[in-house]
């Protein structure tokens, strides 16, 4: 029995409800957001700063991602980040049962083998029709949103595991959302588990 | 009720195997090398030919394979192989339900709103141990096999599709079968039809 999902996302692919939903049904705690409060108290660090960086690259440019802001260890603050979100995320999986969104936690808990690693994807129009709704925001807003943040996920994730996001040997299986709807993909989860 | 599966495979992930118990459980069609008799009658070319060339790429080289063995109205034996699997393949949908495993069979029946397309995949170390298990290998030629059966579909695919093989986006789904085994493969793919 696998007790642990990551779940990896698209932006505008509903993979967030979908954990939210799964670990409701479950009965299990849902990590996400709630991770930062965790973050910020480890690191000292601001929940403004976890929560706009602890999954986003914050420049386009890998190089200057790469190299920005080291201290005199030649630490920089990002890997402080992320190595504090290491230890949590490790953390929480030794407690139990448990839904993770986003933050490297395939990568993170990849050697465990009571994980299913989840990603989802789905069309670009559909996700952009969600995104619109749920930010209030006009089509090409959506549609630059949606770039931008898919795009400073994949550095983010690339940077630190030196795998590239979303490619299918991170996972255990990828699902598109727009095709199977939420629901399917919920029912799906639950039968890798069994 | 969705009624037809596409199935693409990484070489040694099982996926054919796959394909064929799940057409047997649902008592449909199973097409992969049975295709060949289609087209080698629909195009003239030998089955051997068809067999060989209808899903790999003759050379590594892409610029090679794009520019080989044209005929007076430049459309290369390859192109004409390619262009009556496409119209077999769309035949077979018609026709009713069944699974069809490899030869671009998903983004030939993209349009189709009945079909659901799988990706199977697998780590390597349980690809290879098939691999050499299936054809009497020792491991070096195993994983030679294997890197080159894979580089070739994946030529084959991204020249006439202009996708790349094995990207989440083509698929409804995709599935690490070393990881859930052939069984709970079958069955999740079973869930995605419903």
């Amino acid at each position: 029995m696998k007790k642990i999902i990551t779940i990896s996302r698209e932006y505008g692919s509903g993979g967030r409800e979908i954990g939210r939903r799964l670990a409701e049904e479950l009965g299990v705690p849902f990590y996400e957001k709630n991770l930062i409060d965790k973050v910020a108290k480890e690191t000292g660090l601001s929940e403004k700063y976890v929560e706009s960086q602890g999954e986003y690259a914050p420049q386009k440019n890998i190089f200057a991602y790469a190299f920005v802001g080291r201290d005199s260890e030649g630490s920089s603050v990002g890997d402080r980040l992320y190595n504090a979100q290491t230890k949590i995320i490790r953390q929480i999986a030794e407690e139990g049962s448990c839904v993770i969104v986003g933050r490297c936690a395939d990568y993170i808990l990849r050697d465990r083998k009571d994980c299913v690693h989840v990603f989802i994807h789905g069309e670009k129009e559909v996700k952009c029709k969600r995104i619109m709704e749920l930010y209030h925001l006009t089509k090409e807003e959506a549609i630059r949103e949606m770039h931008s943040m898919d795009k400073k996920r994949a550095i983010n994730y690339n940077y630190y595991t030196e795998q590239n996001w979303g490619k299918v040997d991170n996972y255990t299986i990828t699902l598109n959302s727009s095709e199977l709807g939420y629901e399917k993909c919920i029912q799906l989860i639950k039968l890798c588990m069994e």
